[in-house]
């Protein structure tokens, strides 16, 4: 059995090489919903989303969010009215935040929904919300008010500098069920290439998560989002900086290094391999980058592999 | 200056009439807010949204509510996975409902989000919802539960028996800014054709309007929406005979007797007259089947002409 913490592409793309490596079956996605947001009076769930399109293979490969084939006429019709566009939704793609929107209001649970949701698009995996409370990621703008994690991550285009990172609602959040259970009893436990900050940050805020990590490192494997210094996709880079963290290989390890046993970094990184273990972080070196599902696989090979 | 009473389709083709013989910027619609619902967290107000789409040219010339050239991939979308989908929402129907939603989440009322909806849409008529308090129009079913207006309208397509309509929230629903001073200063307050019971019975139900009418009662002109015996549209009918009045013109004049000082039927009930106006209500008879933009200018003269 299988665990892996995720946020969005990075984790969707890793987790559709898994699939094809083990049966889906055997593998639970605990999802960060820390980016979650209501727009619109709509619940949408970007990372929950954005994983669940992927493994169903309906995700627009461009992007790796959002649907393939998508079309735009809500949103078009929003511009008309000088509505609030600046978050694209694409027509099929509000059809699952109505759906979970819908559903949240008839008193159904945010695990219930994402449960739903993972039977109409057919994906085999597991995937649980983080936690049904909520949770929120609030950016601190430097010399500037904090915002909502989209607001800076969509609007702003996370291009100005952060001043702090703080999960709103943390303090209260239970997990989910079956998300404590899923990580005490995996096998492996997979840390996907995620922006740690942002991403895995707030499964880590979540009461519980952290201990049980903690007490599975031997099992726990991470693959960096950061290759030769930068993230592939998105804030990695400029958040682990901001947050005190280098933005390399040895910045991840070292914000992981409490509970990660072994990390996975990229070719590219090799010459950083030593520094990682000496953050008392195992690695390996394996190509991380999942141009296609071949490179998907391989890397799900190796990281598995990596557990042992 | 005009100010009509107005539920969703009769009352839009009305006003439609209305602007082709009198400014738009001298008619203001006091629109019946009792239909509204949340659905898949949108706020949905169908007859605002009628009357507004009717006056800007962009409504469904076949079923008289929608958008013109409408798409249904939201809907599409989410009858696939499952969700609700018995209220048919439009694609560009639907953008109205984001942005009203998202307006009144940001701390507008629903009378400055309407306002803005005017602008957008290019209307000249001012449109004011009764109230900006919750209103909703709940039907009691005959031998059965209590079920929100659109559930009885849409749902069931009002094909049942009803034991009672309670309009909930009227209690404390204050009118609307602009709701009295458009009924106290108005040459005319017309009463459009729509359901006496569920469209102009929620207006009604709002504090001060009734007095208002009442005290004006010589300067109000109603259309009848019973012809021959029968809605031409909806169960205003049905609803009349199950709250004690007759499905005619007489009925309508029953209910409306108090605050009436004429009503308008149609040629086709021309020997009701008599019958009105032993309600206490000037009859006026004339074409009032609004088939085309000509009949409802000519009607809409009628009306006028009706308020001397």
């Amino acid at each position: 059995m299988i665990t892996a913490l995720a946020g969005g592409v990075g984790a969707a793309r890793l987790l559709a090489g898994v699939v094809q490596v083990v049966p889906p079956s055997e593998v639970t996605a605990v999802v960060n919903t820390g980016d979650d947001t209501v727009l619109h009076g709509l619940h949408i769930s970007p990372d929950l989303d954005t994983v669940l399109y992927t493994l169903a293979n309906v995700v627009d490969p461009e992007t790796g969010w959002g649907r393939a084939g998508e079309t735009w006429r809500v949103m078009d019709g929003l511009r008309r009215l000088g509505g609030v566009t600046w978050f694209n939704l694409g027509d099929q793609d509000l059809a699952t935040h109505c759906y979970r929107t819908q559903r949240l209001a008839e008193g159904a649970s945010l695990s219930e929904v994402t449960a739903e949701l993972v039977r109409a698009f057919e994906v085999g995996v597991r995937l649980l919300p983080v936690t049904e409370d909520t949770l929120r990621t609030r950016v601190q703008l430097a010399g500037g008010p904090e915002v909502g994690f989209q607001e800076y991550f969509v609007r702003l285009r996370h291009e100005v500098a952060t001043d702090g990172i703080r999960f709103e609602g943390a303090d209260s959040a239970r997990p989910a069920p079956g998300v404590l259970p899923g990580l005490e009893d995996a096998d492996t436990i997979v840390v996907c290439p995620s922006n740690p900050v942002v991403s895995i940050g707030p499964l880590l805020a979540v009461a519980g998560i952290s201990d049980v990590l903690r007490r599975r490192r031997d099992r726990t494997v991470g693959v960096s989002p950061i290759v030769a210094g930068r993230a592939l996709k998105g804030p990695a880079g400029r958040l682990l900086v901001e947050g005190g963290f280098e933005s390399s290989v040895v910045g991840v390890a070292r914000f992981y290094r409490e509970w990660l046993g072994t990390l996975v970094i990229d070719e590219a990184d090799r010459t950083l391999a030593p520094a990682v273990e000496d953050q008392g972080v195992r690695c390996v070196v394996a190509p991380t980058i999942m141009s296609d599902a071949e490179h998907a696989a391989a890397l799900a090979r190796v990281v598995l592999d990596a557990a042992g």
